[in-house]
């Protein structure tokens, strides 16, 4: 392939500002205070617990940040093959400048203390977003969140409702409810209430989006209303579920946060395929992985049932992804949605990039979103998609099929953005 | 690489005529008649339909074909990138003379009627059949077809099998086996006598092949007499069938089929992994979808079983193309046929057509089929196949192994040509 | 991607000498004899019988070696694209001075000739050993091998136990077990016992790994005593076992292996996904395929009570790679090991390559085994994987990610030779 080619069209692409459809930011404290902050995210921790770092020295409680990540940066010379150690050094490139190739324990001091330096500056954040390109950016709001003290048409909330559909057996997560929604849950009806209070709060609030990961077992059905009910009462009022109940109690939360989202006109994104704490001494945020024998034939029901409703859709698994375009090539309602964790990563995101661009209406795939927890993670995310996405568009698009440049840039710049601003209604 | 190399490739496949193992051409009307007739394929109308143009709008009984194909131009902005549309701009420039980069609202009427000019032509079915360069096309025929009024030495017959294995539990499809083979089934010896009898009509008018597509979860099996018989009897005498009973009707049938293509030395063409009717409201051949979660061990018994059979296997799932790559690598029986359908992208073909030629016998591998319904596709599909075969050659071949140009020339034409006359019997 | 680099980068892993961590070899008899031994490899007799030749004419009792090249080198026209026939068209360039670019039934005797001159060769082992650059061979030991009579530090006793865990049910098995470790097998403390000596004998003799293949729907579990009692007493009294005891007898004797290889401080290699005899009248080892349906969520367990064992994974299916990828990636005990077998093909080799460099710690990857029979065979297939490797790196690396090229090198060689040095302690 051309070099020049693609250059051309990752330069056209690097221009463009972005909405980033899905993150873990907290608006309080976008950005980072110490490299600490950045080298805590779970991509580090795991990765280099399992080069043979313990997790008691990742996870030492009052473990100092410098110590902590002098005790990471042992371990990255295992590391720096993969893609997600690139994104940390090309974040100390671009934004404390860093200028040698690898971070290693005999430079690292020095770069720990000037990104320090950078990150104390008043208006880091500011920097960050504009050095990164960034517009607007959606959260993930615990649904109790009373999303004040920041400004939500910048940060934009999302109703994540994992807890919602997994963990109303927690008594905690039932008082939570309740108290946020001040309603008395006794039964389906209550339930529903109490799960729509949320939904005109945080529609109020300016959310865009409603949002769950779900494991690979999970088959969402419309629930009889008696058993719902029956079951319902007996999860408000303490009682131990049996396994079929706990389906129920999930089918029933779920299929109606669904209606809730049609009512409020909100598109529902379902992220597929992730199993909770299989490796259970990992660290923090480094225990799930995945079952690749799920199908979206699961989902038949719901987007059957929900034609009202826009389903972006991620998938964990990349022998998924085949489905995901299938799937979004017929129902009008599902639309593809990023490169998921395991999956984003370069080879998966080439290959499933070209399918999905080759196969499903390019109104219908939202390019990519970071998934970060801190602002400065944007930049060599984005750039690590918008380069393959480059390399898409110049090998399958301009070569394979002889689309001018202008076209193909041209596609490009709608999935990365202008598909982000129709879907989820924000510009 | 190269793209002097491709092209040269390229070339030399181009000069190939073909014999299309697998279409749905109806012999009396075998070509277009207006442009409807193109865009009315189900790849255009699902796609229009996905991208937001409602079914109704599509399907309006007594719709004009000009407003009709209107309609759809409207929403090919929304469609442009997807391969579909790509065969669709090709046609109309190799068929009709456009020579616009894409068919907008602005362009397309003066294109529909010069289209309809064209096709007007007494001798267009000819025209296409020698632009396309296709010297065979092979049918796809529903058991009770009485297989007059065409040349079959041309238009192949080939008898498709999913009604007699799928849905003999309906009263209709029952009538149509009895009164095209006139025999009055009670039992397994007479059904199994009335599906001979659709055999030898077949055999005896040039058929060249018996097929079948198959839902991810068949598994077939030879059936206990018995319990045929019995089985047999109720749906002859219209009693309702049990879930276990429509099974082993559809096993007693599907095995009588692999014993009457030994019987017949009729290759059986299986076409594995199809969900039906998954979108409900779809439109017309835009409902089906598929389950990744198939294996084709789920087959092992029909493939032990029938060593005499020769089985063109084809796979929807594009996860499922390295079994079918190693099950052909060892059961003599089992070839590789063509990209269907959700895999009939090149990002797939591409993957699939270089692990097929890097594993299984260069003989034992049918590269392509068109699955067209109008003549007028046999063009922009094979050709896209045949740019995909070129790049895989150049790449693999001769750049990775350093092949020969001629050599990899002459790979291509045997999957592409040589294959089709040997295993289908036809040249 | 430039030739050059590409080129450049070979060259530099071609002058790598290498451990090979997995092969049948038998050290009593490495080397081949006549062209009958290469080409008795299964993979050019079950492609022969796939290709159209009769299993008889194979395996005919008492068939002269060179009769029996003769009949396979009438089929290899119809084999010549595949990767396997290449393997062996290079062993005959490279060990036998055969310079045309295939072999044929013209020119295959005066080459089975000169070929046998050079095995009769007294050195011809070392030779081959030497041309390969190999400077150690693993191997695949039955658990009651002496382990004599060969240089345990050139070639390195493997223990492999399919039998153990999957055969214990035939009398011959538990015979050979009993009188290989002495041991009265009664309940599952002796069995553990007898077991225990295997492994004592075989690290007494250098053993570096314990090994076993695995069929897609087992799932390692611990095994409750009692129930493991009951059925060990009952499987050495020679009592038939239902399905439900021989997998308890399965699961006891996996666990008990794995808590040996904690205790004698072994990697345990798990090759994944193998169904045995699919094809049942298939060429000897030509029978075997798989069901892509399979998990490494099936190894959770095993994986999170052994943090100890360090256990070098393998799956046959390609769609299991990003599972491998992503378990390894968090799993400190997983550890990612070469391309087996219906995954042993170039197009396989590169996504998977690419995706676990991106992903994996770089400590953490086996890059390539053999998995001979015979020593010829190490050349051609780490040359194919070493084509493959500089092809990854030239282009996700140095050209996609910006690398120099020495780092690239330094990448590959890890996963060519350092990690199996450090992984398995050999060096």
């Amino acid at each position: 392939m051309s070099e020049q080619l693609r250059r051309r069209i990752l330069d056209e692409l690097e221009r463009l500002v972005l909405i980033d459809p899905h993150t873990h930011i907290d608006p309080q404290a976008a950005a980072s205070t110490t490299l600490a902050d950045i080298m805590g995210y779970h991509y580090y921790t795991e990765l280099a617990h399992s080069a043979g770092l313990p997790r008691e020295q990742i996870e030492e409680a009052g473990l100092d940040p410098k110590e902590k990540v002098g005790r990471l940066v042992e371990m990255l010379g295992d590391l720096d093959n993969t893609i997600q150690v690139s994104w940390l050094v090309e974040m100390c490139r671009e934004f404390f400048g860093f200028e040698e190739e690898r971070i290693t324990p005999d430079n690292w001091e020095s770069l720990y203390d000037s990104a320090g330096h950078k990150m104390a500056q008043p208006d880091w954040e500011q920097q960050v977003l504009r050095q990164s390109k960034l517009e607007k950016v959606f959260l993930t709001n615990d649904f109790d969140d009373p999303l004040e003290g920041f400004d939500t048409s910048f940060y934009i909330p999302c109703l994540r409702t994992d807890e919602l559909v997994f963990h109303l057996t927690k008594p905690e997560v039932r008082r939570r409810l309740e108290n946020s929604s001040r309603i008395h849950v006794r039964n389906a009806a209550t339930l529903r209430e109490a799960i729509a209070q949320r939904f005109s709060h945080f529609v109020s609030r300016g959310a865009k989006a409603c949002a769950i990961s779900l494991p690979p077992n999970f088959e969402p059905h419309d629930v009889d209303a008696t058993a719902a009910n029956s079951t319902i009462s007996a999860a408000f009022s303490a009682q131990w579920l049996t396994s079929d109940q706990a389906t129920i109690l999930s089918r029933f939360v779920f299929w109606t946060l669904a209606e809730l989202c049609a009512d409020h006109h909100l598109p529902f994104d379902l992220m597929i395929g992730v199993n909770r704490s299989v490796y259970r001494s990992g660290v923090y945020q480094g225990m799930d992985l995945f079952d690749k024998r799920v199908s979206l034939l699961q989902y038949k029901e719901l987007f059957n049932s929900f034609p009202q409703v826009t389903f972006p859709v991620s998938v964990l698994a990349q022998t998924s992804n085949q489905e995901l375009v299938s799937y979004s090539w017929i129902f009008p309602n599902v639309v593809t949605n990023g490169h998921w964790w395991y999956s984003n990563v370069p080879g998966s995101i080439e290959a499933d990039t070209r399918s999905r661009l080759e196969a499903v209406p390019q109104t219908k795939q939202i390019g990519y979103y970071s998934d970060m927890y801190k602002l400065e993670f944007a930049l060599p995310k984005f750039r690590m998609y918008r380069r393959v996405l480059a390399k898409v568009l110049a090998g399958a698009f301009v070569e394979d099929r002889g689309w001018s440049e202008t076209r193909a840039i041209d596609l490009g710049k709608q999935v990365l953005r202008g598909n982000v601003e129709r879907i989820f209604g924000v510009s």
